[in-house]
């Protein structure tokens, strides 16, 4: 079973418009709710493809009943009133306008249940991801805490987050980080050196493989002393919200399952192409990915 | 005890940005969530004041806890999974740009408790205020409904509706009707008849007086035989959402105490004012409200 954290999900609401005119109002003909979050997005996804998967965080007594029906493992520390909102305003003219609520506080003692609550489960785990940002309040060693557990249970974690969180996580060490090229520029500003080069020299900083998210330009996966390149089988078009989770997703099912980095790369880079063609966050398009499955990929290996 | 009923009751969120950029992600700092509606506006006003209210209509079986802990008698049918939030993004660049939500259909059933839980607070009511729209599948006669209990019980009762609702509730009579310019054109369209000729003749078809909101340009009340037009003692600036609610707040009062027509629209006018005055739909500004209620106002009285 793959445990997804979630410390800071969210209600995805969409809107649809004619068309967003700031200084207007506007009468929501279609109105959408799911809950999300990036983690909660993982789960999602590896549930779809049939993969055991329990799904934690932050809630307020009330999320994961909608996860819950759709037949997910699903338990959330009562944390906070209400979860909060992640708007995106579908509109004819102007696309994907998107405002995202900051997330509430949770209550005091609400991090210790989480990390108890991750603990708990464990021993019925084989890979732990930790994904998203971090609700206001709560230290920004959460993730590397999280990740520490899991280690010490022998498990592979993976942590994908950003900001004090990523950096903490790295200096802490042992998780499978998954920065973007920007991340890894603030981390290991180092123009000097090849991607590959710079991407085994983060990994073996991190004591742990990285796995470097490129968007059109595929994934690179590194270990301290070796690097695999994988550009993207095909070039997609869609929705890119939750592309990311989706590969998140793939690298959690590699690590689980003891795949080679290079069959691990295809199936994450799949998964995210597959996530962009589905058009909703937290889905990828089932037909769509066993056709990208079966493309064979380039892949570029450096040590 | 005055008796306000929300058919389509909300939740007031208030986004503030910058600036609203269509297309763009924006990470919203502040995120503020209230209990609002039209009839709970009139409510809360009527709290403010120190009147005792009872706000009744459908909820979601959470809906009305806020009002509950801000000292009001609330009781909401739990009619649906979840109230609908209405949204202003207040932007520094565009002002307020408003995205309202339709809200859900009320489960089977939820039309007849409503009415049911009417029927029970008549007894200790004084006045009923119906007001706002209607949620999708409630039918337009519902106001009207309302409407004819209070009457079949003796009370007063305004009807705050627009449209269809509107409409049923001049068919049947014998409600106080409040409606703005527009719909007074769309009701009884006859350009020749000055307004107090207009708002008379709507009023002798109700069978019960009418109170025309004029904004800016102040309110005009009419029975079948007699009107009186106020205007604004001052012009006031500031937001006007809520600023109806406030009015019909005041109409509400001046029947509870029996006022004549022109104390009931001076203080009803004042309050509209008091609301333009708050940043919050819902609160009038107690302080301005004070000084406008000193000043005398104009009324003009013809027959």
């Amino acid at each position: 079973m793959i445990l997804t954290v979630t410390a800071n999900p969210a209600i995805d609401v969409t809107y649809r418009l004619p068309e967003l005119r700031p200084g207007q109002v506007h009468r929501v003909r279609s109105v959408s709710r799911r809950e999300g979050g990036k983690g909660v997005n993982v789960a999602r996804v590896l549930h779809q493809l049939g993969e055991p998967v329990t799904a934690v965080g932050f809630g307020d007594g009330r999320f994961g009943a909608e996860l819950r029906a759709a037949g997910l493992d699903a338990e959330f520390v009562a944390a906070t009133d209400a979860v909060r909102s992640t708007l995106v305003v579908h509109d004819e003219v102007r696309g994907a306008t998107s405002l995202w609520e900051p997330g509430a506080p949770p209550r005091p003692g609400a991090c210790d249940e989480l990390l108890d609550l991750v603990r708990d489960r464990l021993g019925r785990s084989s890979v732990v991801v930790v994904s998203g940002s971090l609700p206001p309040g709560v230290p920004h060693t959460l993730p590397a805490e999280i990740a520490a557990l899991a280690r010490s249970a022998g498990l592979p974690v993976v942590v994908d987050v950003d900001d004090d969180a990523l950096r903490t996580a790295l200096e802490r060490g042992g998780a499978v980080l998954v920065p973007n090229e920007d991340e890894l520029e603030r981390l290991a500003p180092s123009p000097d050196v090849d991607l590959h080069g710079r991407a085994r020299a983060l990994a073996a900083r991190n004591g742990a493989p990285v796995v470097l998210t490129r968007g059109a330009h595929g994934l690179l996966a590194a270990t301290g002393t070796e690097s695999w390149g994988v550009s993207p089988v095909r070039a997609v078009r869609g929705n890119p919200t939750g592309a990311g989770d989706a590969t998140a997703a793939g690298i959690a099912l590699g690590l689980a399952r003891g795949d080679d980095w290079p069959v691990l790369l295809h199936r994450a880079g799949c998964l995210g192409a597959a996530a962009v063609l589905s058009p909703v966050a937290g889905e990828v398009d089932l037909i769509a990915l066993r056709d990208l499955l079966d493309l064979t990929p380039t892949i570029e290996h450096r040590r």
